[in-house]
């Protein structure tokens, strides 16, 4: 039986935490979606298609297993539509636990044929999230091995 | 690909929250492994054979991906032994994720190639821990629910 | 003697977990107070009269020992106003607890006489929030169950 | 109607945490039953006689509302036949809070009549357990203006 | 050897916790910087002017070691500038802990020179925090010995 | 003004973790008192004067400001016989944070002239406990990377 699994995020911008659970997940399950929630009311660094396109070059050449999509509205409806077994999630912190878990809980309830699987965070990326990324970066920090260097190069490309 | 996984543990007895995370476990892995630690240095309530028979009782009939085996030693070899892809672990309350964390990442370092997969435990059975189980039934209150009704029967008859 | 306890909140919407607190609470106190706070600043979804009308309908019916008030400034100046003994308030996660510690601090200075008590939720309505229900809502998802059944309809008559 | 809580513990010693929690819960209650649990398991600093003189000289006097009882066996139990409405527990720490959650959902569940309140202690004796108030004393620290004096002038008696 | 620290803040407005940790902060260094981030985005209570003023008349009769700067941009970039041993930041609860703990690491990674060192709040201003302050003060709540006199004095002149 | 910090430990092992915060302490302070607490109630791996010796082998080279000393009762009483300023301890995980916070503010309260001053361990070596490496290392598992060489040695010829 091939399982698939979804990892959702607005990837703005893709970290290497991101790389590193999207590699785990990819040992675990023979699919992964890299589903890219579409949240119009935001105002993002990069657009839809910006993300998507460092998505696919940054992970299409390394996870073959690996498929990119975007999607609007509930997650676990999209899981549906996309016959997924496991939508993944990496957690480190506390904070991180705290916010998955009531999204777990009402996921569950609002589709209990998805399950939700929470992976463990690389140390070297445990405290690297795509806000403090940015607020670095603006700062004038490097944030160099913190993202792909695709990332940064786009990033520079935005100032 | 076949996808194997192993939920460890002393099973103590085994109780409604273990049985639903071997649940949740069989809906992504092909296979799932019950493996009991025998740990000689305890001193259980039940014999390493009256657990294993309490688990394939309750478990056989229910969950043909599961097989259940003992183990001594390291976790992780045990993995490498059996050619195990993921670790499997419930938690719920901040004292599980507090005691799983740095069990994650030794057992990462040790076997880079098992992944632990954290599942969330059901609301009905979060504070439902086999060390409570025992206390509350040794002062007399009811576990109904709480245990599969076999568990009940046994520690009955232990009384 | 009379012991009358307040239970502050928006309510915006009342959810089954306020339900649950309020059920909880007229088991230990001869009033509850639901209070209302009024903030201007906020653009809820309901208003209050909308939200003082959903109250009435879904509390007083249950709970003879429910007044439903509406209250502006200071919590605990309107309990000295009110003669209250004791602030009620619904904790489950340790995110509840983190956001409700200093506030039993904070109140507890500026007026001694009044004790904040810390009831916890129920397991079925632990994971859910005013916000949580409207997310989900907005974006689709089945809230039933989580809400009484008139605050689904009257949401309904919002969209 | 009158009502009755009850604030369980093995008090050994009492400290002037248990006394703040003592007097806030006088507050909210009628009646307060401060009920030693008799561990038999247990080799405790005083005795169960011991700790009762204890307790009734240092409360009796001050709090007319509170009666001094001991129990064994399940606390719910004791609850049922003494027709106590609440369990009074004092938090503080996360520590506190993690441990009390569990206890408060599965005494809900043995006997669902029964709820617990919890009440956080004061600022000044937030970090002061027995274990604590005991090693500090037995390494020669002082203890003053965290237990009562006599606990002090009775642990000094034991050494 | 002379050890030169800074404790960064907004202190808008200045609070007895922010007080307490720099009188902490004395003990430990010879040198403390107590530099204020001029954040352009945030509309503040007070202007940076006002803020230095009140930080000079507070704090230097008082702490003949503080020095009070003004920056902009990355705090270990300032660091470095300045030749600072050590970052001085103050926790209490949990929410402290977990929002410091990201930002340890990430001025770690910025510049492995820079150790940042915690410092527990005292019990009394625990729960202090400078939106807190402000909030209360709004709505017309007592925030006497939370706060210097002079700071009350300019917040009343500001309404 | 010269600062002496304190760290103190049962160094049952010394693991890296404890060699990180000891260099950081070195940042910071002009002598680092490395206190090993003789208890004698405890069966260690390592008696006091082979952890001492191993503290000197390993640490002496390394940390010129370093001095190694054995330390029994109350760590407040000798911080005042050496005239300490600062006491050290290492924190990562909540569970960390969890334990030293009381120990904190109780010191605190028993010597007010000590400040303690909590340093975040690296990330590497944020799940290394000397009871965690006891335990991998009874099981036969490696634990190279994770303590001096110099205690792996040891260790071995303890079995």
């Amino acid at each position: 039986m091939a399982r698939r699994a979804i990892y959702p995020g607005t990837f703005d911008p893709l970290t290497n935490g991101h790389v590193d659970i999207i590699a785990r997940g990819c040992q675990l399950f023979d699919e992964v979606i890299v589903a890219l929630l579409v949240n119009p009311g935001k105002s993002p660094m990069f657009t839809v298609p910006e993300r998507v396109e460092i998505l696919n070059q940054v992970l299409t050449p390394r996870f073959p297993q690996v498929r990119i999509e975007t999607f609007e509205g509930l997650l676990v409806d999209y899981c549906r539509q996309r016959e997924v077994n496991a939508i993944i999630r990496g957690v480190r912190s506390f904070k991180d636990y705290e916010y998955e878990l009531p999204m777990v809980l009402m996921n569950r309830r609002l589709n209990p044929d998805v399950e939700t699987v929470l992976l463990v965070a690389s140390e070297d990326n445990s405290y690297v999230s795509s806000s403090l990324i940015k607020e670095v970066f603006n700062l004038g920090g490097s944030i160099d091995g913190l993202v792909p260097d695709l990332v940064i190069e786009r990033m520079r490309q935005k100032q």
